[in-house]
């Protein structure tokens, strides 16, 4: 298959939707970015790298991160993570609070923010210096020393973040929350604003698709088993209220941030990643969807 | 691969949860299947089958009719069934109603009932005889005439289905049933009534892993664009508020109903249909259940 | 007090409002009243009757029906009809569908659609022919014989009242409708579509401000401790989510309907009946509420 | 009327209800309260006053101050805080979060906690030193000096009050608290440790039964209108969910604590204060509810 040239015929295509969406800025570090900018890369399990536009620019994964601290919880503990968490898609945003409160503060998964401040929870219980361990996880998966955080946007985070403050009492409330409240919401806002390339995360999203080997030191991170589990979650839940819509119109597990990168992969095949600032309503970015849905649509191959 | 033994080996695994579900009992007629079965087919796409236990013993497939009357609606309606259902998980049980309330009566996806009622729906505005059709439509993807009603069934449903009538009313409150609810109400009693063999079921399902085409005649019934979207609907919303936990545990596409049948398939691969009348409090089977694990653990493949 | 003078001011006042709200005109023939009326009597416990306007013109006095079964069951059942239907204002009107489910198929009052269609499904259970029943019960509180059904209304709700159909069938599955649905439905519709004028209504209201007792045939109908509870109830669950407004601006227990209809009372010192057609967004008529308002603002009385 | 006698009577008969409820333990503070205790004043408007049992123990008065804080804040600002909190019924404590979102952060009225948040924030705004201003007031209202802050509760409830850091940070959110989250309930957790006897509490309520004049020094607080519409917002929404049973049993305005008090009043007639800390699931004091039952029957007076 002629992969740069179909990446390169979505490339050509997507740019027709530049303005019918929107940069995200809630914090105004984030509102800095330019707006017309489009990255993919596309990384296949025997390792050859196809990149496309902006595929080596930063930008910060937010949400994104999600996986990854699941993944190093999921790593260290093992079944027993599920307990604290569910796997269930959220149904619509609008609910999220009155099912945690019908939950018994038990969040629906770990990818909706409730979700991952449990898992964020965990891995402050684990290690002496969590943050640190999160980049060096990172830093390994991507195969690059070459990953930090963005203290600036980290800090605006903090600065604003009411409703992550909101949802961090409520947690504790219901005593699902382990650790202090600031102490955990310091780690996820530094953990959203660690900042990659298309090209770094697309390496990072390679133990996915090698059903749990990191394979740039042929570790293994994940079992087969559970990277299945792992992979499911994204399939189901990655995409907040659009879970449904990107798993009908890409159908491959991934997870989307407001930073406007979407990652994805195709089990033992290939991981992606696509990264474009404009967002549509529901915070996904504009040529990212599409461009998934193209590339799905072009290469006949998805996980349906 | 050596299929026989594996699913020889899950038969002999699940034999020790009997006992641990229930038979649906809310018709007396459901109530009356005897316990202690279990069937299992395997229809891999190249034509050769599988079959294991009680998998010629008929049995009501209820809401896995809702995938057919799906890929009916579609494959005459194409994209324009999207306009009155959409394809986002439902989130809990609970919060159905309230769901259909916040979204004017457009159902979250078509697998759940009023999702499902809006379909059969269309197809009572599109046929002079929809029950006909549907058990023709059944018939083919089949591939043998030996597709019943069970009247019994039906009528007993129609007689203490509150719920669904009071589904219907509000959907039609809100505009989004052009006919009759009593019309509506007799064809989705009827298409729940069905009664299909695991062998049959697991043949009605190869059009999903032919990507469209059903392999009997050759027909193509959907596009390989559709089915990739129908699949994705199965995965995303096919068991209720346990599809995360069934994508999470068995990672295929599938729909369950509560005559303790389920259908799956590996898109390019196979389908499958098991059966065991003993449910979960979810309603799931709880020995189909458990051999989907083990069929997707012991293949070592599933579609993440 | 000079009740006169104040019910003229009233009324020139609140004519400047005309034109802010809408007739109701989801039935076409609650349509058909023309908007530019208004109507007032106070009737006063010493017996000593002030009318006003259009305060002898027919209206359709829709839910303020429900306060006159909830009687009638009340003093026919007693304190049983407790165990079917709550005391408890119901919060937002968007909620009522999902707490019925949440609250098990128990209505939260008795005066929101789910809890009268209850305490006539109770009415039903306990007359020969409660239709009859209930008019004669209306006869005798208002003190004429000129009280009817208005069958074309009530044909009318009956073919286009899918939502109250839901909420019957709603109940029916949770076991909380003895009788038939349609059954309870056409009782239901019936009892809506009674025609009174303010005068008639007045009079119906008195035996709430006499303590129970009917006053023109001396007849106790409820205990004093009952028309308390009654009267609390009316307060805090009288006006749908406006319950909270009214208590606040007017003050008075009370009941309205999308006729334009509202009844009302200061126990142990009158009952008064206003009606204006127009209504707001929340279906309560604009001149009706302003002038009660006013009412209570000018004699210097309320509850509280 | 012999109210020594009637208050007498309601004593020895309460006195079988100990043991069935259960003291607060929710901070250690609370928790040390000794469970079988009874305090009853009644505080006629002539001056009057009747004291039962341990009417001169001071307790908790808890969420009774929300009644305090909002007379101040609706005294100091008017009509004007009806923009940021509502007045009506909260419907289901389960629903609340939800509808705090479902209404964009404005809470359904000032007697809930996060509708109090709003009146505290309000004050914040409002004065240099809050504190001691809510501190002024109530003395003034009871007419005593002997009125001060617990700070061990306080720093207590700091310390646990997760749920309501939660609320407070929702509300920031959505912009409906201007000052910090940390201060706002820096006060909040003050004005609910303030301990009163039922002497002191009665006579704090005389304002609004004196319709918004304050006796002990003539001075007015609250017009009469003000005061009316504050008697409605207790009426209606004095009790969290029990609000409904609470007029329908007692038809009285009134709040309660989980300090175990419950103050209530009849307009023009008379203010009372009763206490007796073990609770109800609800969270009301189980001899206090029962108490107020009798005294409106015993007396045959409520507001209906």
């Amino acid at each position: 298959m002629d992969y740069s040239q179909i990446i390169s015929e979505i490339t050509s295509n997507v740019a027709s939707l530049y303005g019918q969406g929107k940069v995200a800025d809630y914090i105004p570090e984030l509102g800095k970015v330019a707006p017309r900018q489009f990255g993919f890369c596309l990384h296949l399990n025997n390792g050859e790298v196809f990149v496309h536009g902006d595929s080596e620019v930063k930008f910060s994964i937010q949400s994104i991160s999600k996986v990854f601290t699941l993944s190093l919880a999921f790593s260290l503990l093992g079944e027993d993570i599920w307990k604290r968490v569910g796997v269930e898609p959220s149904g619509t945003a609008f609910n999220s609070l009155m099912q945690l409160e019908y939950e018994k503060g038990i969040p629906r998964n770990p990818l909706i923010n409730a979700g991952a401040l449990v898992i964020t929870d965990m891995l402050v219980s684990n290690f002496q210096d969590p943050k640190t361990e999160i980049l060096q996880f990172l830093r390994q998966l991507s195969g690059t020393q070459n990953i930090q955080y963005n203290e600036t946007i980290a800090a605006s985070e903090r600065k604003t973040g009411y409703r992550n403050f909101a949802l961090g009492y409520f947690l504790k409330s219901f005593g699902n929350l382990q650790n202090d409240v600031e102490q955990v919401l310091d780690v996820y806002f530094h953990q959203c604003s660690v900042e990659m390339t298309c090209r770094e995360l697309a390496s990072a999203m390679q133990v996915f698709s090698h059903h749990g080997m990191e394979p740039f030191t042929g570790q293994r991170i994940l079992s087969m088993s559970q990277t299945k589990r792992l992979n499911a979650v994204m399939q189901t839940c990655g995409f907040y209220d659009e879970a449904g819509e990107f798993t009908f119109a890409v159908g491959l597990p991934g997870k989307s941030g407001v930073g406007g990168g979407i990652a994805a992969l195709l089990p033992g095949q290939y991981s992606l990643a696509v990264w474009s600032p404009e967002l549509n309503k529901k915070g996904n970015s504009v040529l990212g969807m599409k461009a998934l849905e193209l590339f799905t649509t072009l290469t006949g191959r998805s996980v349906f």
